[in-house]
């Protein structure tokens, strides 16, 4: 999608390294940062230079690829995929894309290794935007059905997190369909949850949103539910991290809340997610998930710029106060309208993600 | 309660003047502001240096008797009473206060007003700690009879917002039961929501347990659900700023989340505030109670302390996106387990609610 006007994706091959867009200093600051190590990738993953479950796969083939660059022996391969594999623990996609590259290259002589790993990198980054297009073109139909009942108002769609581009390699899961919609003349406004404690809405997706023109309001998120009881939210769409076979959605904290407030208002809620965020070893969300829990300071702290412009953390607990910091929650398929995917919209059913599986 | 050590107020009189504590700077100064006129009452109001349904009450009353200083005559006392009505239209306890008031010294010759306002101020805010403290009483029982399931554990309370003594005269409304628990010996912990935008969480709340050495843990807003599906909370305790005859509750925007995930998770949602809280003109609080929209500058900026404990605030959106800044949200009586107020505790329904009013 475009910032300041120009095509830009998160993640690309530079010369023989790996570009990425660095979004911990978004929205002030668009910087790109080269991985030239297995290292650098895994510290990108983790220190939440990238972020989404989608683009977090894609950046782990990547660092596989450059990891053989260095080692492509048995020893090295094993080495790197497990500490890739170990630096976030919720999203799903992390591992698929590594089990991707290794089935690619583990019976390749180490000296085609990297070439092919790189290769089969970037085969799942076009999958990705391919996968993100089409999750776009099925949802925008749920904002289509929605924009005839409210026409000549637009469409209010509240989104928690990032679940756009930037959390993808391009157009995104939660915010493909609205990208989709607006090239289709729907009128439509989004209500971007900031999310706490890293504040993804606030930065990120009012970020993508500035930049393609999409009409939005940053909220608290304590104010999504106030909203729907109002008959302010039409439909609200979200990311996963993770779906399991029953269609128990792991996705970023305060979720489940806002599922619960659709369910109580009537407000429909989606899921919008690839096929490789469902994750067929898991079945109940609540025991078979892993919720990675981060570091206190993301909550006893918050980033942001001064009035100068410059980058600045302020403390706003009280010194003493513990904090904790669950950064995901799990929200049951009773509460998910319907998950998209990029091959059909399912309920949040076994039979029906069975289904989207066998490709029907 | 204290602040290191000594004993302290949130409100009193100085000297002919009234002195509060500047909210605004907690938890990282404690500054003492004196209000000379009704003027500096209405800003210490509507700027929030003074904050919480009771204390507002009793900063409004306070401000009468400084305004009947200046002006005593019949118009000085309905244009004061007008303009510190609209200071804050949420709470239903300052027009209560203000209506005490006015109802003490209306037909007082206007050299008796000042003083006679003063003294009523001074009784609503006695009275006001007298009623913290007996809802501080009722409510530990309800602590007390969560502890007897839980021990050795301690009872896991979650709170939202700031319904503590800053939020009151002493004692507070939702904490004055964890403070009267602790007296007790009763072994609690406390979850605070941070409760953006204002952090009345993060910093108020968490300000008030550390200085009288509760165990807390300050979590964003968006974990509360997380946590009472995995067991961590046992109950659910927050404060109202209006009640309607039929139990709906106007409260910090966000509580209805909170009372959702409760319902959703079989954890008690109680809601403590005195009498005065609660509406008899209001009875549909999604349709009776307005809602104060804040300024958007709240969502987009935070405050907080810089590393050389300077305080600054930061930017958190792109500068061009809009926000929107609803104070409060509605949580419908029905996801209420009980009320707790000074006349005892009840359902959240009409006909237990005009048995409270009766004084049963």
């Amino acid at each position: 999608m475009r910032v300041a006007g120009r095509p830009m994706r998160t993640i690309w091959r530079e010369g023989d390294d790996v570009a990425i867009l660095d979004q911990r200093l978004l929205p002030h600051a668009v910087e790109i940062v080269r991985l030239r190590t297995v290292d650098d990738a895994v510290r990108a993953i983790a220190d939440m230079s990238v972020r989404g479950a989608p683009l977090i796969g894609v950046t782990a083939a990547y660092g596989l690829g450059l990891a053989l660059r260095a080692d492509p022996s048995d020893d090295g391969l094993a080495e790197a995929a497990g500490r890739l594999a170990a630096s976030r623990p919720t999203a799903v996609n992390l591992a698929w894309a590594l089990a991707c590259v290794r089935a690619r290259i583990e019976r390749l002589p180490p000296a085609e290794r990297a070439s092919a790993a790189f290769a089969e990198a970037g085969r799942i980054a076009e999958e990705d935007v391919a996968a993100c297009r089409r999750i776009g073109e099925l949802g925008a139909e749920l904002i289509a059905a929605a924009a005839k009942r409210k026409r000549p108002d637009p469409v209010n769609i509240l989104t928690h997190c990032n679940a756009g581009w930037l959390a993808a390699v391009d157009w995104g899961t939660a915010l493909a369909p609205v990208y989709v919609a607006r090239e289709r003349g729907i009128d439509v406004h989004v209500w971007i949850d900031e999310t706490r404690p890293r504040n993804q809405g606030a930065a990120l997706t009012a970020f993508e949103l500035a930049h393609e023109d999409v009409p939005h309001t940053v909220i608290v998120d304590n104010a999504g539910g106030h909203l729907m009881q109002r008959g302010r939210v039409d439909l609200c769409l979200v990311g996963a991290d993770r779906i399991t076979r029953r269609g128990d959605v792991a996705n970023k904290i305060g979720t489940y809340l806002k599922a619960l407030a659709a369910r109580d208002t009537g407000v429909p809620f989606y899921v919008a997610a690839p096929m490789s965020t469902i994750d067929p070893a898991a079945d109940d969300g609540l025991a078979d998930i892993p919720i990675e829990e981060r570091a206190a300071e993301e909550v006893t702290h918050m980033a942001g710029t001064d009035e100068d412009g410059a980058a600045r953390r302020v403390r706003l607990t009280p010194t003493g106060s513990a904090a904790a910091n669950p950064a995901f929650d799990v929200t049951p398929a009773r509460l998910v309208t319907a998950i998209v995917t990029e091959r059909g919209v399912g309920a949040a059913t076994r039979s029906a993600i069975e289904a989207l599986g066998r490709g029907n």
